[in-house]
């Protein structure tokens, strides 16, 4: 399958790295070429520079939103929530017709750690939502952004697959494309929590909070939500 | 030990039940007593009216939001979220210096289901952070708020407690008294996450919209959340 990753930071290169490890065609999109595929600054938690792990993976492609969208079969969104609809307007019309698995949150880093929630993107409102509301023609279906990257891509390293990743979107065939590619990334099928409706990203994505503040008392982000159910 | 809970719904029953059961006195505080003890409606589940519920648990008190504050070594705050802090207010100087383990959420249930968030007590603040800041002499215990109440009385109901209940605080003491009660309900100390202070309230309220989202889908409450962390 040939898979757009939107998105160059952490996210978009575990994903991509998995992908083409697992045999797909792989393109990441970005809004400068040019100017990403020389970036030399670490990333946020200290990790190697685009440039750096670029060269170690030569087979990924690299082209603009526009190029990327036009180039995948599926689109992943790993952007960064404040600038999500932005990125998509500027993919323009490659992304119609396809599932987007957006894995965005409405996070604002601007005032510092930990992050803010955008007002207009909670509570009566999400960016799966707003996502799905922009650009009508795509099937968004919103998935793995509860998670630190590592598990997203490999669930089995923690308790061995024994935790949650939960799925929401209004198409059903974008839904079993998504719950496809989890089962690639090694996610079990009674690991998969699909909650139904795009509207069902409000509360998806309302838990980053804790996430976070956890991640905060742990020192880490290798951990994630099993939701316990009685019987099983 | 006497015990103030702080409103007389479904989840005010299931502690002042639990906690008398355990031995302990418990005096449940109302707006009005002479109301709430004839009152003759199913509570929202469907389940049994407040007077038929009271005359089945002669042993548990009730009075005033003021009598039981005076009343209680701990007070338990089950009162519906949108309405806490203007309870509170009514129980007067009896709060002062004690733990309340506060229960609530700011849920706006008046526009139907799902709830709404009160934007006023999310994100930047909590209903937690509120009431700590409105009432600075009380010593605020976020707890148990993440849950169907018949897991917080008897966690090991559920996958032998093998799930989490979130905690957040001030005050050393007053969170070591709520461990202590939530020890006897039933849950291990492994099964208590300590947040920190009580901002944490924030993210631990945030995950309601998911959990009734869960709910929603399961068609009941008998699950819960837990936390998978690496090499446990």
């Amino acid at each position: 399958m040939r898979i757009a990753v939107f998105g160059t930071g952490s996210v978009g290169r575990a994903l991509s790295g998995r992908l083409a490890g697992l045999g797909h065609k792989v393109m990441m999109g970005t809004r400068d070429v040019a100017a990403t595929s020389v970036r030399k600054e670490k990333d946020m938690y200290g990790g190697p520079s685009f440039s750096e792990w670029y060269s170690s993976n030569k087979e990924i492609n690299l082209g603009t939103f526009a190029d990327a969208a036009v180039y995948g079969d599926i689109i992943l969104n790993a952007t960064n929530g404040n600038g999500a609809v932005a990125v998509l307007s500027q993919a323009g019309n490659g992304i119609n017709g396809k599932t987007l698995i957006d894995i965005t949150n409405p996070l604002d880093y601007s005032q510092g750690m930990p992050p803010v929630i955008i007002p207009s993107l909670m509570n009566t409102n999400s960016l799966g939502e707003e996502i799905q509301r922009t650009f009508p023609l795509v099937k968004v279906v919103k998935a793995l952004n509860t998670m630190w990257n590592g598990l997203m891509i490999n669930p089995e390293m923690l308790a061995n697959g024994d935790h949650h990743v939960f799925i929401c979107g209004n198409d059903e065939d974008a839904k079993n494309q998504t719950k496809a590619m989890l089962r690639e990334f090694g996610w079990k099928d009674t690991s998969i929590l699909d909650l139904g409706d795009i509207t069902a990203s409000r509360g998806i994505e309302l838990i980053l909070p804790l996430w976070l503040r956890l991640m905060m008392a742990f020192g880490n982000g290798a951990f994630n939500f099993k939701i316990q159910k009685m019987g099983q």
